[in-house]
């Protein structure tokens, strides 16, 4: 049903403000996804928000309607409130006219379909949150399987990381695993693994790719560590002409991922 | 000469920290960079701080020396502090041992060669500093001539833009341009003007570039506006496989970036 809530002071305000935190979300099961765009993309992915925050506003006024018709036909809570109270909820200026509460959902390992897709993203202890969201939006884009992500990467439910991913949180499969879990599974079927290094002579567009391929991307400022490189099937690396010796890890993982698609698409 | 300062009061520390936001910046011609790897690849570019604050580890023992006696040889002032004002001249918890203040440099268009590289990025009114500095990063990676920013992009020289780029600020010559003054000197000698596109059936693969290629990006949310595009030479897509409709700027800047270097390399 729409409720109206105009208060800062209100409990379920201040609940999902603490979603922004990290502890909060782990303990509730619970994130924030914002703006019309990403809001429409999940529900046209399936998934519905356990509870819409959403403005009137002319524009908008299609989208905005059919999501809040979605929320309520599920029994959920769509919640009319002021554009102040959008605002500190997103920490954004200028939240646009939704804010979703989601459950947090993860794909276990051993239901992926590698057969399903050419390439795979695989990353190692990602550590910022933009280049695991823009990762996510690259996954979708190349038309990965998934995004697997090994050992203690960033979470993938905060706010910068579902931002930046640009609603591929929704439509992209995520996984988490311990490298000792992934290893098993990976080899116990069909599947290339390449690694991007910098200890390597084999340039990116020489090596070829056979599909499914699993691209794994290291650590942002060290890389993978070596008993990691030491399982890769291949590894290669994308020429650096200027003074820094990497790209960004997000960059990398695009400069490879499309590479790799043009070669499995023929 | 080597100073010493504790105190978060210092009028240095206060005038430093005002470096952070754009309006001081704009006004003193000053700004930030932080790192040992970031200040020692601008002392390798020439670049050397107006003020350089650093802490004493035994760590980055050499590095820090050199940047302290390059600092001192030039004679601008070193000062010896605690991590504490670092971390709060930086706004990160980690700063690491040293920020550099820096004189603004930029590159006057007419002064650039584009005879002197096969590949210029162009942005126009790109909004994201995380995006700017990756775009940065990315050009000293392919080796492009420079970065020309056209109309109101964000400030290269924020806290953020100059992070993400990882020190390609100091290496990649950045240009500020109208698009009406760039359009003459780009049509005033040789060059190729490369859009990305989501209207256009060109494939950026099956698209022949030939240098020197000036890939031009548009805005994040709204891409070139139609002017811009009916004047490039080419309009060329990546493939989008999955629900989104675009990929992240900076993303699609170096998948497009490293297409034309390998057919420029050959």
């Amino acid at each position: 049903m729409i409720k109206h809530v105009t208060a800062f002071s209100n409990p379920i305000v201040k609940a999902t403000q603490r979603l922004r935190d990290k502890k909060h979300r782990r303990d509730a099961g619970l994130f924030l996804a914002e703006g019309l765009r990403i809001l429409t993309e999940a529900r046209e992915a399936g998934h519905l928000p356990e509870t819409l925050f959403f403005t009137r506003t002319t524009a908008d006024h299609h989208l905005v309607g059919a999501l809040v018709d979605a929320v309520e036909a599920a029994g959920s809570d769509a919640i009319e409130t002021t554009a102040d109270i959008l605002a500190k909820l997103s920490g954004k200026d200028n939240p646009g006219s939704v804010i979703g509460v989601y459950a947090e959902f993860l794909t276990p390992l051993a239901k992926m379909d590698r057969t399903s897709a050419e390439i795979w993203l695989v990353a190692e202890r990602l550590r910022d949150p933009g280049n695991l969201g823009t990762i996510l939006r690259t996954a979708d884009a190349v038309g990965a399987g998934g995004l697997i992500l090994i050992d203690d990467c960033v979470d993938p439910f905060s706010v910068e990381a579902v931002r930046a991913s640009m609603g591929a949180l929704f439509t992209v499969p995520v996984v988490k695993a311990r490298w000792e879990e992934f290893l098993p599974w990976l080899r116990s079927g069909p599947g290339q693994l390449v690694g991007l290094s910098l200890d390597t002579d084999s340039d990116y567009r020489a090596a070829t790719y056979s599909a499914p391929t699993f691209l794994l991307t290291g650590n942002e400022a060290q890389g993978m560590p070596d008993h990691m490189a030491a399982e890769c099937d291949l590894l290669v690396k994308i020429p650096m002409l200027g003074k820094a010796d990497s790209l960004n890890a997000a960059v990398a993982t695009a400069v490879m991922a499309y590479e790799v698609l043009a070669q499995t698409r023929g």
